[in-house]
């Protein structure tokens, strides 16, 4: 399982070392929020280590999002598009979603095996053009499906309605995600609040903190850890573990050989809240009781 | 009435032995709350006592589920699919809906009696697939109503709407299903909260206190008792029963067998915010008043 | 008036002895909150007095209920089904809003005066099944008013939207209805509350607290009263009686033998939150101001 | 402006002696809040003062009105109605509404003078068989132009929504009513809370202030006075009136007059609020600013 | 800038002398909150003085209006009306909406230069009888700006869903109105709160605080101020002015001519939050940043 | 990058020194903010430079739209209406969407260079012009791509809903826009509070605080601020700068020259909630980990 360094400057320690390659993360956020920030840092980080670009946005605002970059100090960009490591694509979400439906499947398989990274930028209007939540699911599930194959993908999503992320517009493709990054943008008092959670991480460990971030001019997204995270003692772990070679003799030997193998891999943190006893009681309880 | 192991470390003593065989149980939570996870628990550990196993996904990824549980260190799984042990069923909702019309109950006398464990990850999209909440209600009672022939069913439902599983995708299998589990999945300050509570149990005794739970790499989702929940002293109970056998000489006969058998059943956490005497009062009350 | 013993325990007396014969009660609850367990509690109450039982259930799940009712202990529901004393029947919405509208009134007519209890299980889907309030409402007001002739009917009603019993399914049948028992079942920190509480019960005075219940294995449904509610002194109400006396003494005749009346019934818990003089002074205010 | 008796005791002085005739008054409340009651007391108070009465009921339930009245031990109610002094109208909404649109002017016409109660419970069904607001105003606003002809008019209604009185069912008739009427049955830790306040009362003083009743056996609602409410002292008002004949000599005479006539009306509750000086000096403003 | 006079005790002053002629004003009030009698003493008081008057009443209730007039100790509307000051214009609002569209204009022409007051009570029904939202934009503008051209406008609105002001009803025709007054009737504790606010006067300082009223039998609706709003010191303001001149002298003339215009015409009032060095530094910044 | 004066005292501060060349600002704000008076104001301040100015207005009231500018002070406007500097156009939303989709494009490339301010006052009728949310997102999403080719735009957007921005009418533009301004006006106890926020603004830094605000007459919106914020320090900023260099030698030498720049842009208050030393080592990880 790879991981792809994000470009958001401390994200990374926050999924456990990165974006797991080949999967589809979404960050939700509203005007203001820094989707799109996002979504540049994100694709400059990728160029900087050579993988391909494509960057696909929605609101035939191409022009407006390559001089935000420019403007944010980010030139090299220009060059990018020049010699087509990145490439721009700028379609009306009927269009999209025609090229999914139609498209897609054919262009994943002669793509082959390139390393990509690919931005949708926002992916609201995809899921507007469809007539019902029935069919939006369907549209994304394929499309996340798809493009899994050819690189590892990530959607900017707009927050509508009630501002706790209930709105079909972004809790379905929440649900198709493999990874989700909420951008939370508030009032506080007079002043403004930036939080960034990492909402769901399929297949990883991730914090489960929200953390200020700010938006640099020239620098970007960062992250504003109050300190690292614990990265990991283990010295309650493996007292639990001998504990458990002692108590689980009797299980089948390939439930205690899976059981072994997973408990090896638990850190003091993820005890935190677990009192080791009862815990290895309802292991007994489960292969005993 | 028999009971299975959930194969989830903790649930089955709040659900006074484990799942009731041959029912239908729900599992809701929101993005990130770990359904699949539960799924994948339940399912392996059904493999690891010969049931078969039957996964339903609606969303076109069976790979990713597969993938899931290979990085959760189930690798076991591919073994179990290859000798046919697991099946895989992947159906866009239209497809499994019409299924369920036309072949379901054929599918079903022809299974015959074997035992075994089924999965549908996630149910949502089969509800959205009805045109109004009247086919909704009918489609998923026929489905479980023919489902518990065949074996033991979890479906995992996503949370939409105001977060108070009111919506119509989560009210109606809550109302339909033998079994409710909930998995909380809540931000609280700056961090989250998970916290699994049984909604209800039909024809069990059941938990009804909501439990922290952690998702842990390797393990899967496991319940933290704070302590065991009481097992059950009879001192009080024992008592009611020999004032009950004093008082209600004068009660018809079958009546005076059926209360009986039901009084010697109970334990004393049952009296724990009732009053005995009144209790026994209200007995007379209903047959002689 | 003749008054049945519901047969759960503790709520005869909140209801001034009983559910009032041929009237239309309708008892409402969330997943799990015990409303099929009412239902039954109802029934096989009737089954030891030797009335009749009708038990309809509208989500073809006969089977489980009859399950239900024998984990719970009571086997002899098989008994009277088998000698016809209770008779089950399992139809879709759409088949009993079709018999309500056509065969309802001759099959009332040819019932005759036997004594029956019955239950609709849930009520909800019929309401569904029509196209707007006002055809529901219709339906409804139809459906008591013809059954009142039959017998006693309880019907169970799930609670659909915000859980403040506002939502069309709820609110119509407890307009039509002349008894309203309300089941609420809800979240209390990390555990539940169990509260019964009567909403309204036409021509009857009913206990207006809510009250905490249990469902207990064996016994069912049994309200825990903190004390029985005081059964009436009428110290006060007899002064009153008195003062009313002298000073009506210039009414006319058939008023004053009303009021006469009326006041004769009233008792001390009446004048709680009244002020005796100032209630005697509105009467003459009504009958010389 | 003549008032009629309302019947219920403890109102008339909360509308400055009672309701006004030839109007139309709206008494809303929830399942359980004494709609019926109301009506069945303001009907009866009419019966004994020799008023016609038109009980319009329009959920097929007449015979249980009749009965909740007799249990009340209002028997007089059965002569009422076989003299013919009383008459009750089963009608559907769909019924009634078309009586409402083509047969209500000449039945007006043709009714005459005769001084008559006219109740109408509920209304809801009326509003609910109208296509949509607009139409609901229309023939609202009209049935109660017509009825004002003939006597005075109490509809009940009850609410529905948010239980703040702002679904179309109640606040369309309350715009159009003279006089609307709230009975608040709602829960109140674990009892009830029952409170009755006069919304509005076109053309009279009346009380803003929320008061508890009860529904007591026999007798009806009665209202609960803390104290009468202050009867109107005028030691301030008769200043202000005396400043006001000083300072307004140069005013256009017809005005001086209105004025002089409303001042010498208002009492001392009146000014409770306000500052008499400050409203002199707006008065003045007013006329010579 | 004409103003005219309002006729409601104390609300000149809060619009800095009165409604301003030829424009539009929205008054916005809960059923009960006085909207009928704020309309006729609107229209009672151009009477005095001679202005014309158009009653235009959607409900088909001139009877009751007239009444509540004259109960209100108003009898001169009876001569008005006769002699034809007053005329009075019952509609209903699709016949009124056909008018506005196809005679209005030409209506407009042909009345010439009368001065007069229009009352249109209640709006709301009109706005109810168009399609969309966006007619009902169209056609309330365009009402709007036709009868601003015949006199001076006061419309009545009901307040209607959650009582923020937030429904179309009544948004629009705030938005489109020159001046909009809210009535506000409200619940607290167990009595009533009533406040009059004004929302908004285009082109007139205005009061920015809720003031108690109160309506008084013969006089009408009455503000109660708790004191006279400070109407005007300008010691602060003339030291800016002063500052202003001597920094200023760099500017453009025509520019440094209509600041020291608008500088001149403020008081110290409109200082009260503003810091004037930072406010003249803004001006500084604006012309020579 | 060019950056033009706003007009609005203390606005340009706020947006580090103006509204930016050829983008689109919309202004929100509730009935009585005074969004007119912004537009005026940005139109107004642009005559006095020499910028040519485009007025659009959609509900028909140019002439009250100059009326106000006129009890403005601003009695300029005539001339520059009249000498053609500033345009006024008067359309119906459809007649202004037809425009936008038809002649736009040809209108902009015949425009030409000229430098210029447009102003539409208000949106939101052309927003509701639109059959649905896709359609009205793509129509705004080019309208705004084309106009910016013209000059910079303000359009001004009413609040509809629940007052929390979070309606399509407002929502659409706002992720479209490239600086959006609140104009929050809203009740405070008795009184109002009016507060102007800069929610979003592409490209630049901008305030993150509410700020209060007045509308000042002859002046017109004035902010005020309680004091300055800071103009940036970069005491820290340097020893960050420091440190980065001293600690990055080994970066690839592209990335180094980028990152040296984007810090050397920063200033002390960019650092305010983070800590520096985090901050280098999520870089360190970022290119080493």
């Amino acid at each position: 399982m790879k991981k792809t360094k994000s470009g958001i400057y401390g994200l990374n320690s926050l999924l456990d070392g990165g974006i797991i390659e080949n999967t589809a993360t979404v960050v939700i956020g509203a005007a203001g929020a820094g989707k799109t920030t996002f979504a540049l840092q994100y694709i400059m980080r990728g160029m900087e280590v050579g993988d391909d670009g494509v960057f696909i946005t929605l609101d035939e605002n191409q022009e407006q999002i390559i001089k935000e970059a420019v403007d944010m100090g980010w030139v090299d960009i220009l060059e990018y598009i020049k010699n087509g490591k990145l490439v721009f694509i700028d379609a009306s979400a009927e269009q999209f979603s025609n090229f999914i439906r139609k498209e897609l499947p054919s262009f994943v398989q002669q793509w082959g095996g390139t390393k990509s990274r690919i931005v949708i930028d926002p992916l609201t209007p995809v899921i507007w053009a469809q007539p019902d939540k029935y069919v939006q699911r369907e549209l994304i599930s394929f499309l996340f499906k798809e493009l899994r194959h050819v690189g590892t993908v990530v959607c900017t999503l707009e927050e509508h309605g009630a501002g706790d992320l209930t709105g079909p517009e972004t809790v379905i493709p929440m649900y198709m995600a493999d990874c989700v990054v909420h951008l939370k943008y508030s009032t506080k008092g007079e002043g403004v609040e930036r939080k960034l959670k990492v909402v769901k991480c399929r297949r990883s460990r991730h914090s489960e903190r929200a953390h200020d971030y700010k938006i640099l001019p020239g620098v970007g997204i960062s992250i504003h850890h109050k300190k690292r995270e614990s990265t990991g003692k283990t010295e309650v772990a493996e007292k639990v573990l001998a504990e458990f070679r002692e108590r689980m003799k009797d299980l089948p030997k390939s439930t205690r050989i899976r059981l072994n193998k997973a408990l090896t891999g638990l850190k003091d943190s993820d005890y935190e809240t677990i009192d080791p006893n009862i815990f290895l009681s309802d292991i007994v309880e489960e292969y005993q009781g």
